[in-house]
Parts: C-alpha cells; structure tokens; sequence
C-alpha cells in the first residue's frame, strides 16, 4: 500500500489506536459548553503556583499523567514524547518533558501544534519504530497574551476580530493497545505569507493556511467532504472559519453544516466575552481530546478531520515589520 | 527487524543516504580551521539584510537551497521540511519555509536540533512515508546573542567558560538516491534538570545530558566506542567535552582519542577568542554536513556518533529563578 498519496497526504497502513487522553482546562473555559467534557477544570489561573508559567506547565504534565493514568500506562512505557506550546523556547513542554523522564521531540507548530503531534506520532507508530507516543500541547491566557500583546493584568481593550488565547493542556496516548478512534491520514501543511501584518486578527492570517490544507487532502484522497462527520478547525474563529469557508466554496469545495472550529466550540459566544472566539495551542487540544473523542468513544461521530492551523510569527519578526506567515496540518481520525 | 533496540534506540532497517548537504557560514567562521569545507562564507555578518534575523534566515534559506542544488532536486520534489533554530518562535525556520514551500514540521531542541532533524528524517523515510526530506538548522551570534544574553553591540565581557553562537545554516538532504553516507541508527534523549542554572555555562548543563544518550547508546547496541572513527558532540564546548568524559569514565565508558565536540572543531581556540568553543544550532549543523561530510563521502572516516545536545531554558524560565534543562540526541552515522 502506498503510503503517500496525491502530493502531501500520508495514509496510514496500520493506525494507532487514541488509546487515552488527559484534558485539564482553566477557571474560564470551565464556563464554557463543553465544561462537562474536560477531565479537570481549574479553580484558579495559577493552579497554585508561584508563576502563570509554571501554571501552564502543571497543567501540561496533569493533562500527560491523566492520559497515561486513564490507559493504565506508566510513563517509562512510553517511547516518544511529542509536544509543543507557544512559550519561547517551548518551556512548557521541555520542563513537563523533565518531570515525565520519556524520550522527547520538542514541537513548534503555535496553535496546529496538537494535529502535527498526533499526525507525527501516527507516522512513528505506523512506521514500526515505538510502541506508544504521548503527544501534548497546552496554553495560557495569561503566559501568551503577555508575551505575544499585553500583560492581562494592562486590561487593553480588545478588537472585535481578536480571539481569546485557551487556558488549558491536552495529552493524547497513542499506541495499538486498547479501543479508541484511530489516526489514519495526515496531510502536512505548507508555510503561507498572505501579506497578513496584524498579530491581532490570527483567523484572517490562518484561513488561507487552513483552506489550502483542506483543499489538498480532498485533492489527495478524493474523498468527499460530506463522508465526515465533522470537519473541523482548531483555531481559526469567527473571522477566519468564515474566510475559510469562502476561499474553498471559491475552489469549488463546499463545506457544509458540519464545518466548525474548536476556538468557536469552547466558548458560549453569546455569555463569554472572547469576541471571534477561541485560540492558542490548547484550543484543539482541549476540544479534540476532551469533547470530540467522547463523542468518537460513544459512536456519536464516527469521521472527523481535524486541521490544526497555526500563525508562526514572533513579537519580534512583527516589530520589524514582518507578515503573519502561517500553516495547517490536516489529521484524519476515524472509529 | 527490532526497529527499537535496548530503550531508546532505534535501528534504521532501510538507512537514508544523505544526498547532499549545504552550507554557509559568517566571516569569523571562515577564519577557523574547516573553512574549506563549508560552501560559503559570508563577508558581512548581515548578509545585506536590513536585520540580523533577516540575515540568519538569508543563511538557512540559501544552505537548503545549495543541498538541493548539490542533488539536483527542486523544491518541489521534497516531501517534508524538518527544520529549527534558536529563534523565539522558530522564526528563521518559518519563514524559510515560506520561501521553500515543502510541507513544514517545525521542530525546536536548541542546539540539539540539526541531530534532531535527521534523526527524526531517517524514522519518516525508513517508514516509508517519504522520498526525501530536507533537515537544516541554524544559529546567528548576533541574533540568539541579543535574545538570550546581551546585544552584541554592548560588549559585555564574557566569561572563560562561555561559548561562541556559531553564525551558520546547515542543511541536509535525505533520500534514497546518491551515494553517501547513510543514517543507520538514532537514540532520542531524555530532558535532565541536573540543578545547572548559569545560562553563560552551557557545556556544564549539556554535559549529563550527553552523557546519559550516549551511555544508553552504547547500553542499547552493545557496541564499542572504539568501532566509531569520531563520536562527536555537538556542542558542549572544552568545559562541556571535558565533564561529560569524565562522567562516562565514572561509569565505565571509556572515549579515547575519538571523542570531539563540534563547537571545539569549528574555530581555532588558540587564535580566535571563543573561550570554551562554540554553541548554537548552526555549530553541529554545519561542522557535520560541512566538514564531516565531506571526510565520510572521502571514506576518510567511516562511521560517526554524532550527539547533538541542547540547553532546553528560555530567558524568561532563567529569570523566573529556573533551572537549565538539557536534551541530547545520538545519531549514528555510517559509509
């Protein structure tokens, strides 16, 4: 069987299995619709801890040990540690990476760092090299909105486009052990420059990214986009679902009613004030693996695609006047 | 075959050739030693960039450009781009990508990432999901000088035991077409926080982590240290190098002769002022793909361990009164 078809899409012969996952989101997203789906919700921003970073990380490795613990899974039992956050340096996931003593490939991918994971463990575990792969990503309000715009406590107002950074982490076990969904396709995403230059409007930026993801794995398989159950983006908001939805319907590639978004579907738009929605790595890590996996486990939806889009500039490449360059990794999960 | 052997070590059933490689250095590492062996050297730290980040990128983009060049591929008949670098965001990896338009997996493991990546190419294409996979990292005195530590403009004195950021970009092409030599085997590291937390003494922090992968190396293929011409380190400089044989001494893995570090190889210690040698991704990258690559494709050298090692801290973790935690990978390559 080959396992690359059309130009960027990679069928997976054998699929790992989503054996587990750990979900552990903040005191805000625990307000939200899919409060019911998280395994825990923070009763305090800092979770206890001296720093909103060393918050992010203790929600990073909670998320990671939930994971393991839900799969009965020790974690000298896992051969490969995937994760990634928006931190500089990826501090989130090199420190958790510390505290979980396994085997780790740092990511950076912003927000699509949760599908590059899952895409790239299935890659490893299809190819015969681990057992077992625990991917991760997490985010936090207050760590990302300080190093990326202003602190919180500063209190800027927000524009009506802007998207509300998630505070949450997400894990993902993947293995053959077990029952669960099963990752099998991932289509790897290009780097676009649209000539986006506002670090406040991401979903503007990331649309073009995420259209272009989605029309390829539909070129690459030949699927139909109505064979899901739900297509769906995590996090490109309001403005940048929109987008999204008319670049394709432009390309001739009509995304129905089952086209949604993960920072759209963790908010209650009309109570929490997020204005376009939700981003930040923990977004689609938090939905996927909390909500959307109960509702693979139960049957409810039996096909999804994910498309993990994430805006991959710095404060730095922005303040010298630099585009929002962008990208989208597109993972397929099916029962 | 056992694609994993021992605990952490994969054995690469269908080895990747490196096909080519490509790269380029500032002017102070053209005064050093290896010269001659990278494929251009820069005459202007900025590269006619308007920015140091611009010129670092200028850097990567054209060392991917030449690999592909030196093989004969276009941009287009690469499957997967595996690239990082020091940059918060991975910003130089980004925007290359943008430039080269080969679907992206943006990795970060600070100097550790140029073993990283081809470690990480080898499991993609021996699974058989790609043809060819271009990895490439890099490193900007000016640029990671002024993120981590001080502008370079101010003149801080620096400390005996610090290292020198390599101006550079390596990049390496993977693929099973060419002669070359071949990635056969790959141990991915654990992160240690072995308590280290001066951010200037990088070799001292790096040293236990090298240490550790290179005793599980050898842990899990039972081999001699002596069947390999040069294992080499990339980068723990003098201090590093000196710590990390001592501590493998302390457990009964002797390195003779043939242990050297990459950042000691890259300048002439005696004559240019780096003090303990040189850091940064580009160190490894270019000194392995530059001046290695040359010696194995000569069978001057048959067979490597090369460990790529890496300072996992960001300055906001140091600031915050954190530790330094270290990552080191092994890949083995052989003629």
């Amino acid at each position: 069987m080959e396992k690359k078809i059309g130009k960027q899409t990679y069928q997976i012969a054998n699929p790992p299995i989503i054996t587990s996952t750990g979900t552990v989101v903040g005191p805000f997203e625990g307000l939200g619709p899919l409060a019911q789906d998280f395994d825990e919700v923070l009763t305090d921003l800092r979770n206890e801890q001296s720093t909103f970073e060393k918050a992010e990380r203790s929600m990073l490795i909670k998320a990671c040990r939930l994971a393991l613990d839900h799969a009965s899974f020790s974690s000298a039992e896992v051969d490969l540690f995937l994760s990634g956050d928006l931190l500089n340096q990826i501090i989130s996931s090199t420190f958790s990476a510390v505290s979980l003593g396994v085997p780790f490939i740092g990511l950076y991918g912003a927000c699509s760092t949760a599908a590059m994971g899952l895409g790239l463990g299935a890659l490893i575990l299809d190819g015969g090299f681990a057992g077992s792969v625990l991917t991760a990503a997490s985010s936090h309000n207050s760590t990302a909105e300080r190093q990326y715009r202003y602190p919180t406590e500063y209190g800027g107002q927000r524009r009506t486009y802007q998207q509300w950074t998630v505070t949450g982490a997400g894990a993902a076990l993947l293995s053959y052990t077990g029952e669960g969904p099963r990752v099998t396709g991932v289509t790897f995403g290009k780097v676009f420059d649209m000539g986006c230059t506002d670090p406040l409007n991401m979903g503007a930026a990331m649309a073009p990214a995420a259209a272009e993801t989605i029309f390829q794995h539909f070129q690459d398989t030949g699927w139909d986009p109505n064979s899901f159950d739900l297509i769906v983006t995590g996090d490109l908001g309001i403005v940048g679902l929109n987008l999204c939805r008319q670049e394709l319907a432009e390309r001739g590639l009509n995304l129905g009613d089952n086209f949604n978004d993960c920072g759209i579907m963790i908010y209650d738009l009309k109570k929490q004030d997020v204005h376009a929605g939700g981003s930040g790595c923990a977004a689609s890590a938090v939905v996927v693996y909390g909500h959307l996996y109960r509702r693979l486990k139960k049957k409810e939806i039996n096909r999804i695609l994910l498309i993990g889009t994430g805006a991959l500039h710095s404060p730095t490449s922005y303040m010298q006047g630099e585009n929002i360059p962008c990208i989208a990794h597109a993972v397929r999960i099916e029962v």
